[in-house]
C-alpha cells in the first residue's frame, strides 16, 4: 500500500468504529489541550489522543513563556504601554519574510482576552518585569522581553514593549503551565487516551475528514469523528529525513528543541488529506550565548572578521542570521574589559592575543578586515552610538583593553538550537487549507503542526502563543462544524 | 468539492474513459518531450498533454543550454578535461544546500551518454569555446562556463570545466532545441494534444495513478493511463499565491522566468495523488549585470559598503547572495577605469563621487565601512589578489581613479529575474515520491515540476538538463511501470 493509502484512508474501507466523539484532538500538548478545552466548553464530546505515555509534548518541557500584549494587566502594572497596533507591527516587521497578516491580526486584536482566558484556567504570572538578557532561569517575574522589540529595527518600527509572558514558577515552568490547561481539560470532561498514536486520517468520498485510524497497544483502533480532528502534534525537528529535505539548515543546529515524537506525523496526516503545507524550510534557530548581558558589548563578526547584526538582538535572530546568512561562521570578539564566561553557555575560545592585528592572524582571517571593522566601532563607540548596526547605547562601549579574544561561535564547534516552524497551512479559525485556499472540510490545526505567526522571524513564546490561540479557535470551530 | 477533489479523484468515480494510452505525458516541454521520446521507443502508446495552443513551453523561450560533462565530445574538441567524478565534485558543492547525491551520481555518471542522445534527436553543438561572461546572445558557440566551476570557491574543490552545452543557432536556441526534440516526439509515433490542462489525477483504490481529467475546448474528458502519468508540466513562478506562500523572496525579482502556465499544478497535482513537495523555497535568482566583464572588476558590496562574494561568481550566485542574505541591498562600486555601460541590463547609478568618502556619504553609509572595503581590496589588488573574496587575478586591479560610480543594485531598482525550483522529490529514475520515501505507484514527473539537481544553488542549464536527463527516466520507466 502506498504512503497515501497509510496515512489517508477512505470512508469506505472502515467496517465499523470501535470508538466515537465529536471532536478528535490529536497531540496532547499545549495546542491540544487548549483546542480540547474550547471543544468541550463549545457542546462538543471530545476525545484526545497521545502517542506518549503521557500527555504534556514539548509544551510541558518549555520555559512556559507565551508571546502576548496589546495591553495586558501584566503589562499595565509592569508600567509598559502596548496596543493591538504597536503589537501588529512589530509581528509584521519581524515574523517575516512574507508573515501571514491574517492570522496576526486576530493574534494581536484578542490577545488581551487570550490572557485572561489562561488566567481563567489557572495559569499564573506574577506582574514583575525581568529585566535580563533572556527568560528568567531563576526566578519567576512574569514578563520580560523575549523579541528584539526594544532594539535595533524594530525599535524604530514599533513602540517596543515587553510580551513575553511567563508562567510563575521558578523552575519547570512549562510543567506548570500543562498542569494548570490539563487540569482544566479534565474539567472540561474530556477523554484522554495516551499511547494512542494517529497512523491514518479517514475521509469521506467528499473529501471531509471524519476519524482517524490509530495504533494503540492494544492494536488497531478506528475512531469516528462527528465533527472534526484537530491535529496538534508538533513539529519535525525530531525527524533527521524529514529535516534533511526540508530544512537543512537546522542541521548545523547540535540541540533539538522538542520530543521524538516532534517527527512531522502531523504534518504528515494533514497534507495526505489535501492540506498544504508551507515554509518547511523555517525553524528557530537560537545562539544562547547570552546571559551576561555584559557580552553584548562584544563584537559579533562572520568568517571573514565582518560584522553582519545587531549583537543586542534576540537570541532568534543571532542564531538565524549565523546560520542562514553566514553559513554557521560566527566568532564574538571581546577585550578584556568585557570578557566573561557565559553562565550556561560551553564556550572555546577561537584565539586570544594581545592586540586585534594579532588576534586576526591567530583565527587565520586576511587582514585588516577584522582590525577596520573594530577600529570603525571603536571611532563611534567612543560617543557611545554604533550607527552601522544600531546597537543600543547600554551596551555599545570601545574595545580597547588587551588581551582580546575570539569566542568561537561556529555551528560546528558550538551549540544552536532549533526546532522547526514550518507546517500545515491555517486559516484564522484554525482550519487547514488546501492549496486553493479553501478549507479541509472536518480538519483543523495548532501549534508547531502548523506554519503560523512566525514565518521564520521568531521571539520566544511565539508557539505556546500561537498553539494556544489557534488551539482554541480549532476546538471551537471543529466543535461547531458540520 | 475539496480542492483535493478537484486534483484527486478516484477510479471508481470515472464511469467511462473517453481516451486510453500507456503512459500519458502532462506537459510538452523539454522534459515532456524527452519523456514521450523514450516512453514510445520503449513500446508504449504515449500521449502528450499540453496546456497551452502549442507545444515548446519554457523550454522554447530559453537559451537551449544544457549543464553537461564528464567528457563529452565538444568539450574534449575544445580541449577541457573532464570526468563524471569533477562533475560530482563540483554539483555536490554548488548545488546545495543538501543537494540529493542520488540524483546527481547518475546524472554525472551518465552525462556523455545523455549527450550523444541529445545528439541522435539532431539538437546541433557547435565545438567552439565561447569565452564570455554569459553564454553566447550573438553567437553560436556550443561549450561555455555556465556555472561558478572556474571561480573561487569551486575552483579549489573540483578542477574546472565548461559545462554549459549550447544548441546551435544565433537566436531563438531554445526554439532550435525544442524543434529537434518534438521532430523526435513525433517520429516516435507519440500523439499530442493541445489546449488540454489536467485538472485532476485519477487513482485506484490502492494508491496507483491510473489516468487524467482533462479539461478541453470540448468539455471534459477522461484519459486512462494503463502504465504511468508523467508529471512535466513546469514550475510555479507565474502563480503569485503560490509564491507568496513558499518562496516569499522569489517576489523581489521583477523578471519571472517562464510562461503563464508556470502555475504549479503539476506540483499540486503530484502531491495531491501523495507525492511530497519538497525545497519549496527555492529558486534561481539571477543577477545579469554581465557582460562586459570588465564590471566584474568592480566590488559588489551590500547596504553597508561591504562586500559579500566573489564579484566573478556565476550571475546566479550573484542573485542568491544578494536577494537571500543581504534582503536585496547590493551596489556595484567602479572606478573610472572600469565603469562601462552594461550591455543588456538597465542600470541606475545610486551615486558618483570624487572620492570614495564622497560615494559612502552621498549613498548614506556609514563612514568608513565603504572606504576600508575599498582600501584593503585595493592593497592586495596591487598584487592582482583576492584573499578576502578569492576573485580571479584576472579581474583584480586596484579601484583607484576618480570619479567613482556606485551602480544601483537593489532589488527595488534592478532588473533580478527569478524562477523556482522547488517540487516534487523523485526518485532517480523519476518515480514521484511519498514522504515515506516510497513511490507513489503509477506517477513520474522531470524537469521544474520537480526539486531536481539544483537545491537552491543553480547554474545555467541545470533546467533543461535536470529536465532532459530525468524526463527520459521517467518515461521509460512509466513504460516499463505495472
Amino acid at each position: 500500500m502506498s504512503e497515501l493509502g497509510r496515512l489517508r484512508r477512505d470512508e469506505a474501507e472502515v467496517t465499523s468504529w470501535d470508538e466515537e466523539c465529536d471532536v478528535l484532538v490529536a497531540g496532547g500538548g499545549c495546542a491540544g489541550a487548549c483546542a480540547a478545552i474550547e471543544g468541550a466548553r463549545a457542546g462538543a464530546e471530545v476525545l484526545v489522543l497521545e502517542r506518549a505515555g503521557g500527555v504534556g509534548g514539548t509544551s510541558a518541557m518549555s520555559g512556559g513563556l507565551l508571546y502576548l500584549g496589546g495591553g495586558t494587566p501584566i503589562q499595565e502594572v509592569c508600567g509598559f504601554e502596548d496596543s493591538a497596533e504597536e503589537m501588529f507591527k512589530y509581528m509584521m516587521a519581524a515574523c517575516g519574510p512574507e508573515p501571514d497578516a491574517r492570522l496576526i491580526q486576530p493574534y494581536c486584536e484578542e490577545s488581551v482576552e487570550h490572557f485572561h482566558w489562561l488566567v481563567e484556567q489557572g495559569v499564573p504570572f506574577k506582574p514583575e518585569f525581568f529585566d535580563g538578557a533572556h527568560e528568567p532561569f531563576t526566578s519567576d517575574e512574569g514578563l520580560t522581553y523575549s523579541g528584539s522589540e526594544h532594539v535595533f529595527p524594530f525599535n524604530e518600527i514599533a513602540r517596543p514593549a515587553p510580551r513575553g509572558h511567563i508562567t510563575q514558577q521558578v523552575s519547570n515552568k512549562g510543567s506548570r503551565l500543562m498542569q494548570h490547561l490539563l487540569a482544566s481539560v479534565e474539567s472540561a470532561g474530556v477523554r484522554i487516551h495516551v499511547q494512542s498514536r494517529c497512523e491514518a486520517l479517514v475521509v469521506a468520498s467528499d473529501g471531509r475528514v471524519v476519524g482517524v485510524v490509530v495504533a494503540t497497544l492494544d492494536g488497531r483502533r478506528h475512531v469516528r469523528a462527528r465533527r472534526g480532528v484537530v491535529l496538534t502534534a508538533g513539529g519535525f525537528i525530531y525527524n533527521r529525513e524529514m529535516v534533511e529535505r526540508h530544512a537543512p539548515a537546522l542541521q548545523q543546529c547540535k540541540v533539538k528543541v522538542g520530543t521524538e515524537n516532534d517527527d512531522g506525523l502531523g504534518i504528515r496526516l494533514g497534507v495526505a488529506a489535501g492540506g498544504e503545507a508551507i515554509r518547511m524550510e523555517t525553524g528557530d534557530i537560537s545562539l544562547v550565548l547570552f546571559p551576561p548581558n555584559q557580552l553584548r558589548r562584544g563584537l559579533l563578526v562572520n568568517g571573514r572578521g565582518q560584522r553582519f547584526v545587531n549583537e543586542d538582538a534576540y537570541m532568534g535572530r543571532l542564531g538565524e542570521f549565523t546560520v542562514l546568512r553566514e553559513e554557521g561562521n560566527a566568532y564574538l570578539i571581546c577585550d578584556n574589559e568585557i570578557f566573561v564566561r557565559p553562565d550556561m553557555f560551553p564556550i572555546e575560545l577561537a584565539a586570544v592575543a594581545q592586540s586585534v592585528a594579532e588576534l586576526e592572524a591567530d583565527l587565520g582571517l586576511v587582514a585588516p578586515c577584522l582590525q577596520d571593522t573594530v577600529a570603525a566601532y571603536n571611532r563611534y563607540a567612543e560617543q557611545g552610538a554604533d550607527p552601522l548596526f544600531g546597537k543600543g547605547a547600554n551596551y555599545v562601549s570601545p574595545l580597547t583593553a588587551p588581551p582580546f579574544a575570539a569566542i568561537d561561535l561556529r555551528t560546528k564547534n558550538s551549540l544552536y538550537s532549533a526546532f522547526t516552524l514550518g507546517g500545515l497551512r491555517i486559516d484564522a479559525g484554525g482550519s487547514v487549507l488546501a492549496p486553493s485556499g479553501e478549507p479541509v472540510p472536518g480538519l483543523f490545526a495548532a501549534g508547531r503542526t502548523t506554519s503560523g505567526i512566525a514565518k521564520q522571524g521568531y521571539s520566544s513564546g511565539m508557539s505556546l502563543g500561537d498553539g494556544s490561540f489557534f488551539g482554541r479557535r480549532a476546538g471551537r470551530n471543529a466543535a461547531r462544524s458540520l
